[in-house]
């Protein structure tokens, strides 16, 4: 499909993923899943449906120089600067932005750089399908997650059946109302009722569609759309700079998705994970037999359900379980894997006590 | 008291504190207790009872190198050598004749160079008092200490009440018979006895006293004390290596104390541990309200009954109990506080796997 333009958005900060990750190198930078960069991992998975000269990447300055070292192939118009990290929905305005003076029929398809998806044909084939949908149906459309827990670290999606529409072979779902994280509880009603699905973040709309939907529902931030265009067009980067030091810091979810009427959802069973932790390594590292996930040198000595990361250091587990061990040159975390998250907390007294080389 | 001498068994290997403690680097030489050795602890708190021209270590050639760095003021003569490690017994036959040749009436203290004493003062006043018992009953003196726990890694002493001595308002016990490291239910009806204390491997005796005790208790390592002497006098340090390559690699426990005919007990209620093994030092390092006692960089959170060391490198650790954590520049040990009596597999490991670098 040759209006189809990928997007990856690759300026997340993140911490969850200290010390191997620091500000310097989030996640989308850090070989996490495979011997390649998770970033590198995203752009492989789009490559055999968008060409290089399709392919975006939204990220400040520091992360695009990353960029443009790791991936060569992009090209240098292709490399979209933010001034400053705001959120997902300034991200977005820009980039669909700069597509629709390209090309008002562009498809966007709107990629984190720091997911897993495991199934990477059936993720392109529900791509395509969605890119479709996009073109016919004048909505924006986005992946929905078949739930497997009552997650309360991901936003749901409510969707009404039947579906709207069948697309290459794809249901294409009304979307109901997005939903923030839920407590447990509101969780357990969402997976009993069986109609609400993770919100993936990632998202399909063709350029023109974007424009429309955000002036019908968010005037406000449409305002912004038009400045940006006007700021592409006179070819001057500090007026984008301008405009990002006012735009509000908000989720394309929260300045768009929420409250566009023209939204679909079709499902994402490719595999995915948003691996939000050190701990959701473990099911994506291959495990030994007692459930240990060890990338690195270490000797497991009656210990179970770890996740080990130690490139350098030779490590001795022994009678340990579900610990998440991460060793790099000059920080180490050992964590229970159920408090993972709370590994900002560590960044946090970092910060506060002024321990800048080791963030 | 003049005649008194201390002699220091340096000569351990002990691989239970790798990774910090190495081959080249045992317990004894390592700060492990203060910001001192414990090889240097041992010699400061005999120093106000022996000066150091009455104090001798005994260690295989290697570790007397470093001896002689750590403790300048030690004279050359008093620094023997042993040809090789052949557990206690031989280095107790080669410093007492050393000292039987030098003075028949010196008084012997025998004590481990990486032994914990928390009572300083209490542990000279008995040491006073055990140097006198030794040179007016005739006897060999050992210090008991009075069980806390039905421990099963200690030899036991039975010793029989009313005390044979009350020396410098010191009681004196015969020992009935030492008792090898028991099973747990034997421990159990020891500990309830109550006349069964640990054998802390300290021993205090005449020279002559040994001479004569070894002569009748023991002819087979008699014999090896007669060709000590005869190569002591002869000053040809070739004929001593040619006897350690004989003589056997036993405890002087098993090749005199248990034999012998003569042999007084006296509490050693000083606060003593051998510090056998990590978690040992839960005890000994002063610990937070949490139970955690932190050596070097560490952040801890939600965390408890942790031991960590880890003198370079910044340490956080996150919802994790009891737990060991070791961290040296080239290997990192995790283990359960309950566990690390298994750090020897991983010691034996390194060497199977031929990682002599770790070792």
């Amino acid at each position: 499909m040759e209006e189809l333009y990928a997007v990856i958005m690759a300026g997340g900060q993140g911490t969850r993923f200290w010390p191997f990750s620091r500000r310097a190198q989030p996640k989308q930078f850090l070989p996490i899943i495979s011997d390649k960069t998770m970033l590198e991992e995203t752009i492989a998975r789009v490559q055999p449906l968008v060409p290089p000269s399709r392919i975006l990447t939204v990220a400040n300055q520091e992360q695009t120089n990353q960029i443009r070292r790791l991936c060569p192939e992009l090209s240098e118009e292709n490399l979209l600067v933010e001034p400053q990290g705001k959120n997902t929905a300034p991200s977005l305005l820009l980039a669909t932005a700069t597509l629709y003076l390209r090309h008002p029929q562009a498809i966007v398809a709107a990629l984190p750089a720091d997911h897993l998806i495991a199934d990477v044909e059936r993720f392109q084939n529900k791509l395509i399908a969605a890119a479709a949908a996009a073109r016919q149906t004048g909505h924006l459309i986005t992946f929905g997650i078949p739930p497997t827990f009552p997650a309360t670290g991901y936003g749901y999606i409510q969707f009404k059946q039947p579906p709207l529409y069948k697309i290459q072979g794809e249901s294409f779902y009304e979307v109901a109302q997005f939903k923030e994280k839920p407590d447990l509880e509101t969780a357990l009603q969402f997976l009993q009722a069986g109609h609400f699905f993770w919100n993936s973040g990632m998202f399909i709309w063709q350029a023109e569609t974007f424009a429309r939907e955000l002036a019908e529902a968010a005037p406000e931030m449409y305002n912004y759309w038009e400045q940006i265009i006007l700021a592409l067009q006179s070819e001057d980067f500090s007026k984008i700079a301008a405009i990002f030091e006012e735009i509000p810091a908000i989720s394309i979810d929260y300045a768009l998705m929420e409250k566009a009427s023209r939204v679909l959802m079709t499902r994402g069973d490719f595999g995915w994970s948003d691996v939000g932790s050190w701990s959701s390594l473990l099911e994506v590292w291959p495990a030994d037999e007692q459930g240990n996930a060890v990338r690195g040198k270490g000797l497991l000595l009656e210990s179970s359900g770890c996740l080990l990361f130690s490139p350098h250091k030779f490590v001795a587990l022994i009678g340990v379980k579900d610990l998440v061990v991460i060793d790099t040159p000059d920080a180490l975390l050992i964590c229970h894997k159920e408090q993972d998250q709370k590994v900002r907390e560590v960044v946090k007294h970092l910060h506060q006590t002024g321990k800048k080389e080791l963030l």
